[in-house]
């Protein structure tokens, strides 16, 4: 299958931070961990600068098949002049910017298997008019989703969640969550779970916002008037879910085996397990878009960058999900 | 040490649920798993009808010692007549609350080394008129201790976590948290991790509430307003603390070397990892009391009772800590 499907873009994300030598390095294990072609899009020099392995500067992205046995294929991005590691400025926010873009824009246009991001400093980006809360709502829009509809997954060898609001103060989430957003975001994993996974009839397992999803509302009434109704409305299209679940006795292993997805009521429900038991190999995926699209589930870290310290394991296990994914969508 | 520490108690809970066969079963596995000298407390038809094994009904619980090389040593209650597995009545409620009484009873008289309690169903207690939120609370009332001060604490192979937040409403959380609340638990903390665990100078990580620890306020005031204020307080104090940290990247290994104990803002946050890493050998710890008190992390399990299915592990592992800090306090 993967013959067929074009390289995937990998975005080195901010050039400061690890992004390049984590690719790098990716690229450098392609065989050991039997990574499917991909091209970098980022600045030749921040590569350079921590990596001293070879690196073809492509023509063109059909070019990168050919180079990827022998060498980094490389599109290079306006030169954001010296990138020195671990200190970020906002030529380097612009390169992050472009590299992003363009790969977007090749796989929107067939040109790029799939789009694997690498990690960017949201206040360079702001610093540099990016008025997008993060990466995903940016290629939501350039994907013309609405960013409802672009939902994050988490994804470890041992578990995916799926947070249900997000980057939300704690006290906020009870009145932000509702029937409808669980709904949706169940609906688009179901979907995509299908599609990009693989699982035929996936399983929700939906969890209660209170200590024991509210032990029957004396902790709580919305596990009975919010999750409950959405878990019934998931069922009703045929979806298989089922909660509210007591959050803190669905994540072990026996409890995992009984489903795909974990949907979770807020940010901490959803990473805290994944981040537990996966801490090293947690992709971020996003679901609903017209192309595949992952991303390491960690940042910057430019408190390390170009000391050679920095782990690949996120990033060799996105750019493999997203080859994955791809390939079964070209199936 | 612990030849001069008495047997410990063990409170069977409610004969109806696993109670009765986890704690023979402990029994059982003595000698593979180096347990302390302990005696049960309930009713000995009720063993005998999920076990058959040796049971002998004591005199006096000086008695246990030296019966429990050779038979499970008993001390039975009131007589609550014939118990079925899996199907609770209000005469074993009596008992429960019965062993409950007498286990904490000798461990504050010194005839027992310290407390374990088995698993009560809390609707069959309060149908008999108990009116204490849970057997915690009951325990502190009877040692003189302020419910405030006495401090569950979650305990695994792998991680120790306190939620300062207990059984609330998601949504109360945020109002119920206070700094005065975050440092009297963490101070009952400090001094238990030294006196019942060894551990001359213990480190606590305190969880932020909000996701990232709000992000410098970006995601709300509490992290900044109130847990910052009460690690500053409690480091003012001479305890070894920090915080607050971002809640999912805190509890992967590489983090939990870290600290001796996690205190967490709520209910999910403390037991999700728990749950997550070390759920077949929980142990519910309550700090701050003057008797050694642990409990097995699970309830009665009515629906598995009598089948000869309940893991006994979570069992064998609060009688084997709760012989460990007793040793540790009369050493």
């Amino acid at each position: 299958m993967s013959a067929l499907l074009p390289p995937l873009a990998v975005s080195i994300g901010d050039p400061a931070g690890i992004g390049p030598e984590i690719v790098a390095h990716a690229w450098a294990a392609r065989a050991a961990q039997g990574l499917p072609p991909f091209f970098a899009i980022g600045d030749a020099r921040a590569i350079a600068a921590v990596w001293d392995g070879p690196v073809e500067v492509l023509a063109a992205p059909g070019d990168a098949a050919a180079a990827f046995d022998h060498a980094l294929p490389l599109i290079q991005v306006d030169d954001p002049g010296e990138i020195v590691p671990g200190d970020p400025n906002l030529a380097g926010a612009r390169c992050a910017l472009d590299s992003l873009e363009i790969a977007v824009g090749l796989a929107r246009n067939g040109m790029a298997g799939a789009v694997v991001t690498g990690p960017v400093s949201k206040a360079q980006l702001y610093a540099i008019g990016f008025d997008y809360p993060g990466q995903t709502e940016f290629i939501a829009e350039r994907c013309g989703i609405a960013t409802a509809n672009a939902v994050m997954m988490l994804a470890g060898p041992s578990l995916r969640t799926i947070p249900v609001t997000v980057h939300l103060p704690l006290a906020q989430v009870p009145r932000a969550l509702s029937a409808e957003l669980i709904v949706a975001k169940g609906r688009v994993a179901a979907r995509a779970l299908c599609r990009d996974y693989g699982i035929a009839a996936p399983r929700l397992a939906v969890a209660g916002l209170n200590p024991h999803a509210g032990e029957s509302g004396t902790l709580g009434r919305e596990d009975i008037d919010i999750v409950r109704f959405a878990v019934d409305a998931l069922i009703a299209d045929g979806i298989d879910a089922v909660g509210p679940l007591a959050a803190d006795t669905m994540f072990h292993a026996s409890a995992r085996a009984l489903y795909d997805v974990a949907l979770c009521m807020y940010h901490d429900q959803a990473l805290i397990p994944l981040k537990t038991l996966d801490f090293e190999d947690g992709v971020n995926v996003t679901l609903g878009l017209p192309i595949v699209r992952t991303s390491p589930d960690h940042g910057t870290a430019f408190g390390i960058a170009g000391k050679g310290v920095a782990s690949p394991r996120a990033m060799i296990a996105a750019i493999r999900m997203a080859g994955e994914c791809a390939a079964r969508r070209a199936a």
